[in-house]
């Protein structure tokens, strides 16, 4: 005889992730079903970490799918790739008409896109979820980016907003749109979590490297600088993981390989950035770090035979110098933020998403890994005005900016004289100077690009006349040779 | 009756171009076909460009092959994309066993790999060839990158050869490598110069907007520049478009409209090296830079409402910064060429080609845009070290940038106060100063994403015990929550 059908959500996948997903679901009052294709998973879980919950378990799909309320929901916490769709046909046969499938990993969102049209074209719901915040996320209040079938979102909206993480009462949660939606802003999520981590990364390397301060003065900076604008988690762990000590009292951080990992989300926030033709560039300069950072036995080697500048004790004001640094970082944020949100604004009117930008920064403002007072303020920018073209055309970040600036600047000329690397902080003054710039150099580029390929170019407006007329693709025979014919195939 | 088969090659695609470089190939001595898909452009090149040559037009594709010799060598010079597919499918009813099939446009390297094992299946031979110089180039010399059949290169060995650019006697072509490579090492050096262009633009605005000079002023220091280290074709028609005047005695360059177009051999690049893992980050910076550029209503917008520093007269020593900038620009130049080798050896590592670092250097040294005194210095590098790791680790180039190091440092701290975006430059540095650093803050980024995600790190050698074991994958449990648990699906 089949078993009741008790459970109010199903999910698979107990590693870390799925297993303090389902302790959260469980508090908050939801009957969840377990499984995991390695059974015995399943068992220990509830003999331990599950011991004393209503959680239940599952030892078939069959099984998980029976002890199902209808409409079935299923939470999929597997490997990205191809274990997602093994998973999906695994259930197909016994799903119903209506019945949702949610995947909670880090999918890459053009699956989504093709789940979700494979899916209902079936008959079946399909939710692909962004889930942030970690392992203390997932069993305290994640941050949950749902996007997929709209039809679906009233069966789990009550379950995904009490399972996320809240804000003043506000759940850290919301419907983001069709298809590819949930995963993509969850990628560039991701994506400006490299580049806040970056940031850090080199506002400790200078605070280390160039004003030679010890790790518990570095932490206890970070303590300070978590009081202020720069109110966050990553700031915040930053300090616990600089402090932390080993058993001789040497902190950790300094005994760890610096060699980053990724797992592909950055890169991709990166490519998508390159097919949009937005420049993201905060977080290109991130990815590419941890990919010089991975090239550690070649930096070895290099270190040894390319030096830099004469290292100089630092003859000004070492406080100020600090407050430089916490501006530097919080403007050069307030940057990586604005092209985040420019490539969301454009990969949106590619797909035809209707993006809420507010709500995406409410939903990031708490459970997620880049949560922050900040956030906050972003989602109060497009409050006011959801067509708001640019953070920086923000009364609030405007003047933040300018604050900013003049610090901002002495650091990097500082760094780049010191000879510490600091890309992300430098990438983003470039952007910043370049947007704020009615002219570029770019009209060389243009006159290169006609004089060796004969690409053509554009006058600018007001220096028209008749051979440079406006709205015409002019070509100029710069050399007195080869002609006139302007190129229609060949790029140079 | 069939006409007589007197054509050593035949091009489809009349655009300048193929214009061009049927006339070269002409006047090296070889007979050549010419095809187009609008065929009166077929006659009205005979009866103009091409009149009094030995050039024989075809006015379909089965004239075209007719007239050809055996085994025929047809370069298709058309739109990359489906174009080159379509008049592939419509030559081969007309071509026999052997037949060769050159693309010399530019086709994306994953097509020619494609193509190749296409027509090789049918017992037809395939070259990706990458071609480049421009009109200029294709006319009186191009730089060519064959690859694709090894079967083919004996048969157009001599015509490359001979139509492509020499120097000090050798030409500017080789075989580069099996299916993809030719396509894959023009695509690099357009990726290369991309990157040339950004700083030569970067150097243009520091001149004009940071020092104030006129363009006449700045056109006679590029002319200077193009008889030292940087001398090259890029420098030499930068003087030329600079000091290029309209009729109203203005430069004409101060006419054209400043947003920088790409046909996306540059995007190519950039994201090939984000696959691949390799830190090319001055192409990045400089393809995002036409993206920045591209945005010229709202950088206008922008202009209005973000003020940068106070503009102060320039102090020092005009002639010193100035070259102070040469050597900046000449070291950037370094590290761009670095990644770009950097970049071509991980991918030939990755595909199984056998790339000839040397070869491409020549190859690259006259004919094509990027033609300059530097790659001889690089072809002598590889030709010491076929292995060499990295530039910065050959004698010459180790001592070009130390030698060069301080000036351009002094450069991008003096742009960082005036405000003048330089992306390229900066971002060379800060790759040359992680490069050279045997200790990055990435050990922080391994720290954070162990704590929030328990994505483990491994230790730093010299400092493993008991805890922190070596070659092992170690997770801490930083909060005293959250378990031991590590992540195996989960990326925050």
């Amino acid at each position: 005889m089949a078993p009741e059908p008790v459970g109010d959500i199903g999910l698979i996948g107990l590693a870390v992730m799925g297993q303090n997903l389902i302790l959260n679901m469980n508090d908050k009052g939801f009957t969840v079903v377990a499984y995991n294709r390695t059974v015995s998973k399943v068992d220990h879980f509830l003999e331990n970490e599950a011991k004393g919950t209503n959680v239940q378990g599952a030892h078939s799909i069959e099984e998980l799918c029976a002890k199902l309320k209808r409409p079935r929901k299923i939470i999929l916490l597997v490997k990205a790739g191809p274990a997602v769709d093994d998973f999906i046909h695994k259930l197909e046969p016994h799903l119903e008409p209506g019945d949702i499938v949610i995947d909670g990993g880090n999918s890459h969102y053009p699956d989504s896109i093709r789940r979700t049209k494979e899916l209902e074209s079936k008959g079946l719901l399909f939710v692909g979820a962004g889930v942030s915040g970690g392992e203390e996320g997932a069993r305290y209040g994640p941050s949950l980016m749902p996007g997929g079938s709209p039809a679906a979102w009233p069966h789990i909206k009550e379950i995904f907003q009490k399972t996320a993480a809240q804000v003043n009462g506000e759940p850290c949660c919301d419907w983001v749109g069709e298809t590819g939606a949930g995963h993509y802003v969850k990628m560039v999520h991701n994506g400006i979590e490299y580049g806040d981590m970056q940031l850090i990364a080199e506002a400790y390397d200078i605070l280390k490297r160039g004003l030679g301060l010890h790790e518990d003065e570095v932490a206890a900076i970070f303590e300070k600088w978590n009081k202020g604008v720069l109110d966050s988690f990553l700031i915040e762990i930053t300090a616990n993981v600089i402090k932390f000590k080993d058993d001789d009292g040497e902190p950790v951080v300094t005994k760890i390989l610096d060699s980053a990992g990724q797992k592909g989300t950055g890169k991709w926030t990166a490519i998508n950035a390159l097919e949009a033709g937005t420049p993201v560039t905060l977080i290109g300069e991130a990815v590419f770090a941890r990919c010089l950072s991975a090239l550690k036995s070649e930096r070895i080697r290099a270190s040894k035979i390319i030096s830099g500048p004469q290292k100089e004790a630092f003859r000004g004001d070492k406080q100020q110098f600090i407050d430089d640094l916490e501006q530097a970082l919080y403007a050069a944020k307030i940057i990586s933020y604005t092209q985040g949100f420019m490539l969301m604004r454009e990969t949106a009117k590619d797909l035809k998403w209707n993006l809420n930008y507010a709500g995406i920064a409410r939903m990031w403002r708490g459970g997620c890994i880049i949560k922050s007072v900040f956030l906050g303020d972003i989602s109060s920018a497009f409050g006011k005005n959801h067509d708001l073209e640019s953070l920086l055309f923000d009364d609030f970040f405007n003047k933040a900016v300018h604050k900013a600036q003049p610090g901002w600047r002495r650091v990097i000329a500082q760094a780049t004289l010191w000879g510490i690397p600091s890309p992300a902080h430098s990438t983003a003054l470039s952007f910043f100077d370049g947007y704020r710039s009615e002219i570029l150099p770019a009209n060389l580029i243009q006159g290169l690009r006609d004089y060796f390929g004969a690409h053509t170019f554009r006058v600018l407006p007001g220096k028209e006349n008749a051979k440079l007329k406006a709205n015409e693709d002019i070509h100029i025979n710069w050399t007195g040779r080869g002609g006139s014919v302007s190129s229609s195939t060949y790029i140079a």
